[in-house]
């Protein structure tokens, strides 16, 4: 194993992994003070990389984003961007983003801007959850043109389930902390995911937005090739 | 209050329980020995009363068939039924059973022979769990004509929620034990019902067949009331 | 299924619930920015719909209460009615909300307020929990009048369990995150409904005072007819 | 410190506790073999002590009744008495045990036998479960006489919590492992009797009804006092 | 049962609670609106009573701290009392309250102070935890003397298993949510203690100071009698 | 939706899932009784359709095995197989399996098995834990080689997280319940997969190894599409 | 890393796990077949290894035994070794192993025999729980002299913590499934280990003798280094 | 047992743990007001020790840094030390502080200057976790020097039971708070590391960096002892 890392003392910055597992930098931006944050992105930069951070909070973007780097925050989903456009990864086939509520719409964009900047081409279909069947059934021809569908839903979250038994593609179950109660914060929603009775449903983290695209940009690289 | 009981020594049978809850007589058998179990159907026999006895266990029904009571055995049920006869209850209203596999199968039935023995007109649609959505989509129609809906549903215990979203009646949500790994033994199926973010569905314990039918026929007798 | 809704891009108003369910527009406020709640709002009041919104937080009303929609707020429920006068459903029978302590009025009220809004004739029941046997018993001749009932309870859940033994009508658990320390924010009540060894209790989620409500009013619909 | 014990290789048996706390001698049978049973048992035989074996199983019965040692087993509460004749305590007072439902009998007995052999008044009320509060009400002027309870229950567990209420007894939760599904092996009845939103109520072990009991005789000896 | 309670529309003031469980009267201030808390206080007032208010916050304090009635609050303990020197309950006997660290301490005070308006004579046992022996058993003398023993422990919660295997008291197990990580806010605690292989040991919930004191008051009260 | 299936009373079997989903019929067995599971089989053979059954028992072959039809059992993977010779479908790419221990052998197995049913280029990798990390290092290049991975492990369940900052292919992680104590049957492995923080796993059910091997064959027909 | 293993198909034996480690072989025998085993203890016997192989079942046992290997097998603490005598390591220091209870034992023995098979001087000191701390006291001296101690315990699990407050060596807290109800099979007392409020105590999963032991050598092995 | 303490009412001050245990005085702050906090800080300086406080809150550390006392904090790790330069212990050996990320710095920081105040040579390799397995690789030699090692991380939490197949010493797993959703605050990197399939693995509470520290240290002493 020849690869190289960048140490910057409290961080190893990980400079051979798009060559390793062929994705774009990424970075977790929860637990690192705001000056880690800044002092990681401003390495990348002078690398002319592209880097996704995700869990981005408000307060880690007052702070930087006064820094002079090519940055950009999208809130609700606590996505931050730094050079765009340098990114050329371009994926084959098409994601489907399904969503079953308004509120699994932040975890979805974190999903959806992740692929987006890993180069899948994304379809959102978001508040089709499984109460009013109609809305599902009237988009499920489209869903199906998908090559790769992740499933989005808290509270009893069945909506994998249900989609996984309609289409031919794999499908990712993508569990949110929505809900109150019993849900447990998502536990009941991935506790009904991993046990989906229907086949092709497999599973990530309860709000893990950015796990689930970087397993469907996994899959959507099979495509074509 | 001035209810009646038979007491005799380690059980006091409850004898006003039909005034009290206009429902006929029940034993839980589990926990019981076959010698208890056989002394109460003795006694409810003498006083000529009809009982469902729920969770009566092989070795029970081993010891108690060569009695001489008028007793039938479900034994996938595990239901014993004592003078089925002179029970009296007819109720007003139909009550559908749905059931997501056939594993789901045994509970169903105690659901709908326990509601059977309380005077409901059951009808039963097996095998529609959600995976294969067009069978439960065939059988819409019939079940939308129930009067109150017991969905019976292991794994990822989805069916109440979908088919609450598709009625007007209110849905019962049975969680059975079947499953594995995760299911935690119905934990997860009867989590994903109590989040169901769709309205009209109430829950009962996991396997509880009987306490699903009791309830169902506690509603049923509003109905022409 | 030829049911309408309306895509508004970040939601998909379901227009026909009301026609396939029987009930009612409502909206789950919680997990919507104030200004997806304003926009939802103001597209069912173009429609002339009466509409129930649940969990809107002090936040939200502070934001829309200056729209000129018609609206009602009550904070400790948390519930908001556009154009209350214009919904039509009249519902038979009665619904009694019999509730254990005074912390757990917000979520009797959220249930008593649905089920007006749903057409029910709702009679409270408050502060009759089970240490002060004798303030339950003293009411229990009203409460035997009910067609149905809610039962709330948090800490150790039991109202609904002595309720059930004392009427003939269904029960419904509602158990509240009411209580500290083993209660687990409402677990250790819920689980006391659901394990229940009475005949005629089925449970909602914790703290789901609406769902309890849209139950209750599904089961009064029979009523009469 | 000058407590002594008898060391017999894999067990030092404590032979001052009487004197340190009061109580006779006790062994716990289960995870012992039963030649390491029959060693401990004969052991305190040669000292002429009586002594109370919990948790003893037919196995265990099986093997050292033959053993020419003075020995009652108790199979249903699997109790296991050494020289019963020889034990000297009397406590003033009296118990109450209040059960349930027939299927914690073998708790509540195993409560009842200890109790009596560390010689308090034991009066016993069983099947007196919170579903037929009248039950519990026809026999409230007996038990309202004890100067202490124990109060048995699985499934939901709210028997201590509704009798705490009408007594000014402390009353001591035991709650049993009978149910099934959400009862979790009895968890469900001990977060009932520990969230009692009663006064008066401190609870013990999932079917330990000797730890029970060994708690009560401690109670009891302040009488009189 | 003829028992009276004063009905305030939010809250039925149990009047006779003292009558019938001999204990003074209480109100659990947690979840009621300082408003609510208020009127309360006023209407006890009236009627003459000393009141103990447990889980009074701040917010609560100062609301109806400038309210004229004859109130006194303990700020850690989280207590308040109305018309102290009107309480007439004198116990025999005497409650040592023993508390494993000094974070511990305001859960030991919600006991002692508790214990002390029921009329308890409370002795203090601070700073006493396992890890340094040495201080429990310098201290064991002392604690020997009491009737009954409250033993308040967070983290691992070994103190009551320990003590009670030095004494003859009842020992009442207190856990505290003291702890982080895998204490679980205090479950682990209260499992260890449930779990204790001492005899002697029956437990209350999670930082429940109050109910440890009401049931070290209900067992005192055999004391003499 | 216009999908068909063949009603035989206990079970509806789902005759156009191959064309829905693309995958050739299965049935789950558990559940089943002997004699639900053979008439199955025989309705399928009838439509000379080739079919896997998964959690057959030995009880179940037992008595199917002299049915005449054309079966094969793998006992330590339980799965029988119908008609395999008709079976068609021929997926692109290759799937490599690994396994952590030999214990967990026979949830690999079920994966393999299924996953050359469904028509994959399946490859072993069998212990290679990461307790000795040189067997999983000297095997990577062939691991690399694969278009998807299985990665199967109990106990700590770390193996795919591993490999997937080693690949760039999608990982299935498959915890199995190899192990013992807070293993707690295989929750310990799912949790630390689900919270992997590599890029590029998803999780399926605790021993599901039909469920993994469907979704990775889902995956591999995007494979040259 | 040129670590060697030899491959036998279903497994990859670790041959250079003791340069690598410092430790002898060992096999953990369950969920392996019995001819599984055996193929394994033969390959190392052909290498001349010592190896010890825990949780061998007796049916592993009678399996194998007749085999003419060099094997030893100890029935409680279901260790197997095979050429014993061919092991070399010898380990300087003492290892102190206290138990709680005498149902503790079979868990204690596996960890001494695994110690003593690793080269390690070992000193039992069984039965000394808590409760009769006497027993401890009397004990503390010699266990003083240990270099690392191991403490076992189930039910309350509090001996570690109380043994750590009293010594300097590092304790290895090694909590048993010993007990009932709210033990969960050992999840009490490791939770009550894993919250010790007592430095120098680290933790092994339940029932995990070996661990423990193989930890306590790897400590033992600073010793005079 | 002759130890001493200094009673200040709320707190024993245990002086005699150093020589007792051989270890440094600690305070744990948390649960302290910041008046106790400074009163233990000046019995502790009056009898001119060295005391490390964890858990200090920067609302501490505002209350006594103005104190006069000679006082250092360390903001992230919350660690307080007074009179760094009174302390007096050198261990022999190294221990080696591994963590798997940046957000898990905070607690390894704990552990790190807990083991220098105790007189341990650390050396700290930080950012080394699994999923780039080339970073841990390339520090491998450094860390195969340490006599102890603390491994650290939150999320799967598998750092542990890769190092511990790669080197000799004594691993102690710590696990920490970082992750989200099925991270449950810690709790399955706690369950990966106490299922470890590796040798050499015991573990401490989560984010307890003290603790690791404490054990790591009384291990050190046996170096060259």
């Amino acid at each position: 194993m020849n690869d190289v890392y960048s140490d910057i003392g409290f961080a190893k910055l990980d400079l051979s992994r798009s060559d390793r597992t062929g994705m774009p930098e990424t970075v977790y931006c929860a637990g690192k003070t705001k000056e880690q944050l800044l002092e990681i992105l401003k390495t990348f930069h002078e690398k002319g990389m592209a880097v996704l951070g995700t869990r981005c909070s408000p307060e880690h973007w007052d702070f930087i984003k006064g820094s002079g780097l090519p940055l950009e925050y999208h809130e609700s989903a606590r996505i931050i961007i730094l050079n765009e456009k340098r990114k050329k990864t371009v994926l084959n086939g098409m994601l489907a983003i399904c969503a079953a509520g308004t509120a699994d719409l932040p975890v979805a964009e974190e999903a959806a801007l992740t692929a987006a900047f890993f180069g899948a081409d994304v379809r959102r279909h978001y508040d089709i959850g499984i109460t009013g069947l109609h809305r599902l059934i009237s988009k499920i021809d489209d869903i199906r043109k998908a090559d790769v569908i992740i499933a989005v839903a808290g509270m009893e979250g069945a909506l994998p389930s249900v989609v996984a038994g309609l289409v031919k593609a794999p499908v990712i179950g993508l569990p949110t902390s929505v809900g109150y109660g019993a849900s447990f914060q998502g536990l009941s929603a991935l506790l009904t995911m991993i046990n989906s009775c229907a086949e092709g449903v497999s599973v990530v983290n309860i709000d893990n937005g950015f796990g689930a695209a970087a397993q469907a940009c996994r899959i959507l690289r099979l495509k074509g090739k």
